[in-house]
């Protein structure tokens, strides 16, 4: 039990934390969140709200999930923290084994590190410095229109959504930006791409397969990309699948690659990752990547390291929630919630108020017939409806999307459904 | 238990984890840790090795410390993860306020990030944009000579230590280096910087205060420093103290900053935050930094944002860091290693194979009189003899430091001195 305090928790904040992606003289009050069990989340009066964007992707089993408490909780009892420049651990090691046996054909070598934006800056990093290492010169990154992959330097660079660059646009690595394939464009691009992949100045091509997460959900052709991808391999450019968002289990596959025919050099991981626990990421990569940097010199190694890297604690979060992932109780609840996505679009997609909708896997996105701005009044009014709902849905200017975590039931969902459908009569 | 396996951890290590900093045909094997407690590591038949870096200076209380556990364990039952853009949580705001508390005068907000590397980015960008949102074009920062501040691209671009960023340069920030200030130098130096702030285009300063942690625990002059940093402020140029090694104790004050008049605008701070047992990171700032983005206009906030930005957990783990940082008891084993190090400081600087040595707080660097490669076949003859020694020290070139965690009994820091003496013997 805490003391009382004069000052509200939101006071208290508002006074001392800056917050991420906030512009505080709009939006000056954070909401203070007490408690998470399950597919829930509670405030400090006790009311719930459906968690239905599963805290960014990250507590797919769902917050606080037992299995998962109670194996980190054996392992900081045995050892929290040790440099891994030199030492390994058994977390570390387990989780290698366990990521590759999950990852995409292909996949050899386990980079740790400790968020999607370090994961997307070291798989750049391999990108340019493994042609480098073999004596090609290749500055230039390819990357898609309105892709998001992070918020460093690096990861700012291959990302395409000016809300988050604007002021940084000058400081940039060499990018050239390609629009995402569909069906009917994707060899009008393949000729253009031609073209330009001959010069061989191109290291590498990262991209978001299938769903663009932070350009609100967008979606595009898997044949389109596995074109694109081969045509990327033709001409000895890696490829970085940035799976931070669509990874473990989302698409209703592992990965959103192993719904291709190509598969990726390098995947970048995170949020799910470590079940929403603690951070973590992972750079992983082909045999044939590795081995450009394998060498008796020395600076032909990646001599990239953060200092709680494969962090104890992080493993053994990641593999119990490898094992929840890998369990049939949750492929049961990944199919369930499909099927539900499928059929509240059915009821949903010809309403007036509504110009489109889209789904892959437990992902849904809907796009309101009405233009408004990413972070404006309208898209605030529709956050705030759902929360008085009692559902957390984070809406991207007109898109609204949910991408619950697996372990919701099936009220919980309904509410969610309910409340999209319900804000659609108040707009 | 585990269940036996065919193959021993070193083995399977080696087959899927690359390791940070590593060349791995030069290094092919990483050493298995089982557990550690307090000072020591254990590997895997028990045998112990005094921790006298504390895993990169981040297990300052020492390792698993039941408290710090304790607190955590409490934490992850109630609420692991929520998203930190619109929420808030009860640790992340006594945290904030529990740092604002012991840092250096002027320190106002708090900015949570995942580790050393953001913690710089996101003062980077504080700097630029700062400027930029007040229409002034400043694009350009400065940096110390060999200083060292992370491995994403904007860190590395601020970076000086050229090991690490060989194939890179080509794509870094507008950087320019300026020597470390001495008694002797600063002077000159002063003189040679009030020309150059002059054409008004630099944005920002970043430095290490006092040590420069990888360039092997150099240190430079604070009279020198606070000179540099009162110019820096009259030329409105925004200072950035780089804490992430320094702080928390480990110059025998809170943060080094303490040690200087002239009080930083930013500072990062990651490592022993959370006292060793997750990642985190911290950049703090003034209100006037603050201030600068606080606006109607959406545009001018700061839009950075990692996933697990303020981890419950993480957060948890720095307060239960902070109480043991604040109690007599932890400035008692800070005055008592102070002391110990100048005694042993007295038996060895002037032994023939000893250049110099220095001393800040409970950090103890050692340069021998040898020449040799920051990571060559001598550095690694050392590491070897320290292991065998069960003493975990980690030379950089001709460089032997020891930065230990502060419960480390008289005993373990003889064991290392003891180490340390008898390595000379064998050159």
């Amino acid at each position: 039990m805490n003391p009382p305090t004069r000052h509200t928790l939101k006071d208290r904040d508002s006074k001392y934390v800056w917050h991420p992606l906030t512009q505080h003289k709009l939006h000056p009050h954070a909401m203070p969140i007490a408690r998470a069990e399950g597919a829930l989340l509670f405030d400090e009066d006790g009311k719930s709200y459906v968690d239905a964007i599963a805290s960014w992707y990250t507590c797919m089993y769902g917050h606080c999930h037992p299995y998962i408490l109670e194996q980190v909780g054996q392992q900081m009892q045995r050892l929290d923290q040790v440099v891994f420049s030199g030492f390994t651990h058994q977390p570390a090691v387990d989780l290698a084994e366990a990521l590759i046996d999950i990852l995409p054909f292909g996949q050899q070598k386990v980079f740790y590190s400790d968020n999607g934006s370090t994961a997307v800056e070291i798989g750049i990093k391999m990108a340019l410095q493994y042609h480098a290492n073999r004596g090609e010169k290749r500055p230039v990154l390819l990357a898609f229109e309105n892709g998001f992959h992070g918020d460093t330097f690096g990861a700012m660079s291959v990302s395409g959504l000016s809300v988050y660059n604007g002021p940084f646009e000058a400081y940039f690595l060499q990018v050239e930006r390609i629009p995402v394939p569909q069906e009917d464009t994707v060899d009008t691009l393949i000729g253009r791409l031609e073209e330009r992949l001959a010069k061989k100045d191109v290291a590498g091509f990262i991209y978001e397969p299938l769903v663009q997460g932070a350009a609100a959900m967008k979606m595009h052709s898997a044949t389109g990309l596995d074109k694109l991808l081969a045509l990327m391999r033709t001409h000895g450019v890696l490829t970085i699948a940035d799976e931070v968002m669509t990874g473990f289990g989302k698409t209703a596959a592992y990965f959103a690659s192993d719904h291709l025919q190509t598969k990726p050099d390098i995947i970048c991981l995170s949020k799910a990752l470590t079940a929403g626990l603690v951070p973590m990421a992972v750079t992983s990569c082909s045999q044939q990547v590795y081995d450009a940097f394998y060498s008796d010199e020395l600076a032909k190694g990646l001599f990239h390291g953060h200092t709680y890297t494969a962090n104890p604690l992080a493993c053994t979060a990641a593999l119990a929630g490898i094992k929840l992932l890998r369990s049939e109780e949750t492929w049961g609840q990944i199919r369930r919630i499909e099927t539900a996505h499928r059929r509240f679009d059915d009821t949903i997609r010809s309403h007036q108020k509504v110009r489109s909708t889209r789904q892959c896997g437990v992902i849904y996105a809907l796009d309101l017939d009405i233009d408004m701005e990413r972070y404006g009044n309208l898209r605030d009014r529709l956050y705030r409806y759902f929360m008085e709902q009692g559902v957390f849905l984070r809406p991207l200017g007109n898109t609204i999307y949910a991408l619950p975590p697996y372990c919701i039931s099936e009220a919980q969902l309904q509410k969610v459904y309910d409340s999209i459908a319900s804000v659609l009569e108040t707009l």
